[in-house]
C-alpha cells in the first residue's frame, strides 16, 4: 500500500477502456468499510458512465481534461436525505437541518472517497480528484437529480492510466507535523519549506511562461484567485441553504 | 489492504504502549502523498502525547474512552496559514479568507487523515475518529495554539489495540450506489436498507435499555440531537469567522 501511495500521481489521461460495473461496485462496497460517524453512513455516490449524462455534467467541471478523458466519473455526496427519511419512518424527529450536520456528512463522504481512491490505485486504476465539485454543486445537483440534504462534496475521475506522470513533489513532511502545540512559521522556515518546490524546473518554467514574478503568484493570480474563491463561496453557501443545511 | 479494511473496526481500548515518534512521522510522511488540491497541501497535523497537554485537550473531546485510552492523539487541521504566509513573502496577494477555501483545506486534511488511518491499520495499529473535533474547535485551537486560518477538522485516537471488537455492520452497498442519477428512496427501500441493522441483537438491546421505540430514536433523541447540532453549528460558524474563513 505504502509503495503504491508513495509513487502515486493523479492521472488525467486514461485509456478508452470502460471499467466493469462489477469492479466499481466491489471497490465502492469495500470503501464503505471506512470509518463513519456513529455508523450512520451519511453519504451516497453517483456513478456517471452514460455519454449523455457525462456531457451534461462536463460544464460543472469546466470540461477539464481529467473529466473529459475518464471513462468513469464518481460523485461523492454528503447525504442526510436517506437517514432523515429513515428517522421519519421510525417516529424519530430528525434535527439535521444545520451546518454541523453538513460537515459531519461531508467528512463521511470524503473518507469513503479516499478509501476508494487507495483501493482503486492498488488495483492499477488511476484517479484524479475534481475540486470543481464544490464550485458548481448546484449545477451538479441538477444533472444528478440530488434531493434536499444531499450535497456533492468531491468527484473522482477514474480509469486505466494512459500516462506515467512524474511522481508529485511534496513539502518536507517535518514542516507539516507539530508536536504538542502548533509552532507558527518564521519567514526563514517558510523560505526553507518552499525552496525545493520553487526550484523545480517545471515550476520555474511555469512562472516564466505566465510572466509572473513568483510561483505563489501563479496560485493567487491564476489558479485560485480571490475573485473566484469569493464567487464560489457564495454559490456553495447558497446551495447549502437550498439543500436545507444552512438557514 | 482490502482484507485489513473489511475486517477493521474503530478501536477505543488501547495498550498502554507508546508509539515511537519515528513511527508516527513515517506514517504521516507517507500519508502526505495523498491527493491535495493544486498540490497546495493545505493541512497541518498536531500530535499530542504529553500528559498535561492531553489533559487540557480532554474536555474538548468530552473525555470519551477512545481519547482517554489512546497513547497518541493526532489533530488534523485545515491550514491556510502556511500558504498565506508564503504568498505574502512572495509578493502574491492571497484571497483565501472565505468559505470555499475552508472547504478546500478541509478536504485536503481529511484525505490525509484517512490515508494515515489506512496505513496505520495496515501496520497493526488501531484508530478511532473523534467527531467531537468540529463541536469544540475553539477550545481545541486554544490548547494547540492554532493561529488564524487553521481549523481542526478531525482527530484520530491512535494506539496498539487492546480489544478485538466485532466487525462493524454496514448498510447494503447497493443502496448507497446510484448510477447516472440519484434514485430517491421509497418507504419500502428504506425499510429494506435498515432491516439488518435494526435487527442486530446489540441494537435491539440498545433500544430496550434506553426505553426507546426505535433505533432511529437513539440517534435523534440521544446521540445526535437537534439541540446539540444547532448549538455546535453556531460554535463552528463562529469559530470559522474567528479564524478568518467566514465574514
Amino acid at each position: 500500500m505504502k509503495d503504491v501511495l508513495k509513487n502515486r500521481k493523479s492521472i488525467r489521461k486514461f485509456k478508452y477502456d470502460d471499467i466493469d460495473n462489477s469492479v466499481i461496485n466491489e471497490l465502492l462496497s469495500d470503501a464503505f468499510y471506512a470509518s463513519t460517524t456513529g455508523n450512520m453512513q451519511l453519504y451516497s455516490v453517483v456513478v456517471t458512465k452514460d455519454k449523455e449524462q457525462k456531457g451534461k455534467l462536463a460544464p460543472s467541471h469546466f470540461s477539464q481534461p481529467a473529466f473529459m478523458n475518464a471513462p468513469v466519473i464518481i460523485t461523492f455526496c454528503a447525504d442526510y436525505n436517506r437517514f432523515i427519511k429513515w428517522c421519519k419512518q421510525r417516529n424519530a424527529e430528525p434535527g439535521y437541518n444545520n451546518f454541523q450536520s453538513f460537515i459531519t456528512a461531508s467528512i463521511d463522504a470524503l473518507l469513503v472517497a479516499q478509501t476508494f481512491s487507495m483501493l482503486a490505485e492498488e488495483k492499477g486504476l488511476g484517479i484524479c480528484y475534481l475540486g470543481t465539485t464544490t464550485y458548481n454543486p448546484d449545477k451538479i445537483a441538477k444533472v444528478l437529480d440530488l434531493p434536499k440534504f444531499v450535497v456533492p462534496i468531491t468527484t473522482l475521475a477514474v480509469g486505466y492510466p494512459d500516462e506515467s506522470p512524474e511522481k508529485q513533489d511534496r513539502l518536507p513532511a517535518k514542516g507539516l507535523i507539530h508536536y504538542e502545540t502548533y509552532k507558527d512559521y518564521s519567514n526563514e522556515e517558510i523560505d526553507e519549506l518552499y525552496y525545493a518546490k520553487e526550484n523545480l524546473t517545471c515550476n520555474k518554467n511555469f512562472v516564466e511562461i505566465n510572466n509572473k514574478e513568483t510561483l505563489a503568484q501563479i496560485f493567487t493570480d491564476i489558479r485560485y484567485t480571490k475573485k473566484d474563491n469569493e464567487y464560489f463561496s457564495q454559490v456553495l453557501l447558497d446551495f447549502l441553504k437550498q439543500q436545507g443545511f444552512v438557514e
